[in-house]
């Protein structure tokens, strides 16, 4: 893909408007998408305008809102009208959000009647529920009508719907009272009646259900599109996959984000200020930095200790990083186990036992290693400073690798998000605890006081 | 769901067969999945033998082997067969790779003589490629007849599909000519010919196109199938998106182990022995922790200056763990945007220039913070000295974000996957890079030797 795509922007200077539009009818919106960013405002706008309508509809819904503004200003108002009508009330929607009031405020004009009232409808709901992502344009059947008459209406609405996989029937008063899949349909007789084959036990989620809850439960039930209703079981309008996608793929991106340590929005990294990326950055590594500075409590009290066996403090790095890489590892599984729902508080006693056998033959395996390579490697030290800073390390490990386990499962039951919460409290944690128990195991081993 | 579920788990053993069938035939599977596991041997073959035919089916699918091994062998030879004989093609090739030879040979002699044909010919293939996900039961139809005759062979065809919303046209040796969704064919006049509004330029995979980039493909393209076709362009089968969400689902899943430092498999936590899992996580941890031992070269090399400063041994922790943090952060931002192409190769002077002042804005923040920490709170250290340890902390941490956002961008270049080298390697270098220039900032600051 990504050859023919560099070798088409790098000849878009030399083709003509027929051959332009000859190569953008066998290409593909999402390859378009691939170089947009290149591209510059004039490429842009020669581009969209030699694509045909169903296309720059696409276009434009994939893009973000300057992107498509720039677009939709360079139109004329005859076009742009065109264009508009042909746009999803969903897609519609949000692009009226994304753009500037003055560009809203155009494009509001050339709307017709249909689109401002499914316009005005949708805005009514909050961005973030399964309202804001719904279309009003679905099939919908009363029950009494039969397999050839359903399939009828199916021909004559499909260019008016975003989706012809499935039909919902409603009675009089709009209310869900079964769903039929287009696969369903055809397979059934002409003239079996819908009310006898539909599916009664319809999956819905609510006008007010969180969009993130949307996306698990089309996931979840493997559904093409799930219908919204409102408290009365009325038919408001329906989520398809495609819209839901794009939730997915963000809160993947937040999902990492967060791992890393990071607050507040995905914007792309290149469209986000210097100013952006350091407010995003810095609440999250000051927190920590307040945390690690804990630990300069912890070494001052063992100060005496090193001040004898100054060998000791050679070890703290190591310390400290192999403790944190392993809590970091459990807690990888045990977040990685809630959120695909294979773990459950229940299972904290099962964990607490497989991760302690684990830690302990981890923490020998880690702390044979560190012993042999300060005894073969330099900086030399004795052997039973060594052996000390060996032990310590494997109950370091140990430790570590239980509270990575078991404190995103507690952090879970308490009803808060490990991703998030787990990172910090454990880095802290596993330091200052880490810290102390080397200190102590060494002290002891050492005889030092 | 997940209450109405608990409630059914909890009152199971007092519904009667005809209660339970009741109950069952209202029951989504994916809700039978998140209680399965808990389970008994016993309760698992009650359920599943009060499910009807397609459902028995669908949840053998979701199930892991030896799940599906115990319910195969509770059932009766004859509803074995009638069971095999409704599985896709692909799942059924799954199915035979999954279960133990035993099982397997008393399978195979059920079979009828079709289905032993095509799962012969999906046995050929490697199961992580394209071919090894494909069913063969797709829509085929000739380019020359019309769209009435095309609606009405789906019609027929429907119940032995996997999906009807594509048909592919081929021609008489079987290679790929075009394809029309079923979409197109219902808004298409019934006398309209296929091959007059089929689409030519038809997106296909081949049979040894890797599973991760098929995902993708369907994904980029927002498709519910792909044709796999071979180096003839002859068509071998389709992938359909239901069989790419598990490889998304278990890419996921290795990436964040990868990202938490793991190796290997991405078997269950319950299903996996201790042994396993402690293979699974101390190669890692033993790179890192010989990486780490490297540290205390360098201290050792600056032992002479923390015996004559030991206030320089406090801030060790809170150095490398800063100088760590910030590392990950500009890292986990960098290669997200590699992984969703947003950021290429040629985006590496932007990027070296915005985490140049984004490093220097944070380094500043954070080193005012550590001196007021310092001069404020326990353990009190002297003024001078403190600033020192500032000063010292706002070049680690521009080093680090420096590091972060290049090491990904290097890395990726050269063919490496950012998420697995990039942190063992940054974690080391910035331990290391970052104690040096610690105690080499301290050092000239204080006036030390």
């Amino acid at each position: 893909m990504s050859d023919r795509m560099d070798q088409f922007r790098d000849t878009l200077g030399e083709l003509s408007n027929r051959e332009l539009k000859s190569v953008l009818s066998d290409t593909a919106i999402a390859d378009l998408i691939y170089f947009w960013d290149e591209l510059s405002e004039a490429e842009a706008i020669r581009i969209f305008s030699q694509l045909d309508l169903e296309k720059k509809v696409n276009l434009i819904n994939e893009l973000p809102g300057p992107d498509q503004e720039s677009l939709i200003t360079a139109l004329s108002v005859e076009h742009a009208k065109v264009l508009l009508e042909e746009m999803e009330p969903d897609d519609l929607t949000d692009f009226m959000q994304a753009v500037s009031q003055e560009v809203r405020d155009s494009v509001w004009k050339s709307l017709s009647e249909e689109a401002k009232q499914e316009t005005l409808f949708l805005l009514k709901f909050d961005e973030d529920d399964a309202a804001g992502l719904m279309t009003t344009r679905y099939l919908a059947v009363p029950a009494t009508r039969t397999v050839a008459q359903a399939l009828n209406w199916v021909r004559k609405s499909v260019q008016k719907v975003e989706t012809v996989y499935y039909l919902y029937v409603v009675d009089q008063l709009k209310r869900l009272k079964g769903v039929i899949s287009l696969r369903e349909i055809l397979s059934a007789m002409d003239d079996d009646r819908i009310e006898d084959i539909m599916v009664k036990q319809v999956t819905t989620v609510r006008e007010d259900t969180d969009q993130e809850e949307v996306a698990r439960i089309l996931e979840t039930y493997d559904l093409i599109a799930v219908p919204v209703v409102d408290r009365y079981n009325r038919l408001l309008g329906i989520v398809t996959f495609d819209d839901v996608i794009d939730v997915i793929r963000a809160e993947q991106t937040e999902d990492i984000y967060r791992m890393g340590g990071m607050a507040g929005g995905t914007e792309r990294y290149m469209d986000s200020s210097i100013w952006t990326l350091v407010k995003k950055r810095i609440p999250w590594l000051t927190l920590l930095l307040v945390a690690a500075t804990l630990t300069t409590n912890v070494l001052s009290y063992f100060e005496s200790l090193f001040i004898s066996a100054t060998v000791l403090t050679l070890f703290i790095p190591t310390i400290t990083g192999t403790g944190g890489n392993s809590g970091t590892q459990s807690s990888t599984l045990i977040i990685r186990g809630l959120a695909t729902g294979e773990l459950h508080f229940h299972d904290f006693g099962t964990v607490l036992l497989k991760e302690l056998f684990v830690g302990l033959l981890i923490g020998i395996g880690l702390g044979i290693l560190v012993v042999a390579r300060s005894v073969v490697l330099p900086p030399f030290v004795g052997v039973w400073e060594a052996v000390s800073v060996g032990i310590a390390l494997c109950f370091v490990v140990l430790f570590a690798t239980l509270v990575g386990a078991t404190a995103p499962l507690i952090i879970n039951r308490l009803g808060f998000d490990p991703t998030v919460v787990a990172a910090p409290l454990m880095a802290t944690l596993i330091d200052i605890t880490g810290l102390t128990i080397y200190f102590v195991t060494a002290r002891l081993l050492l005889g030092l006081s």
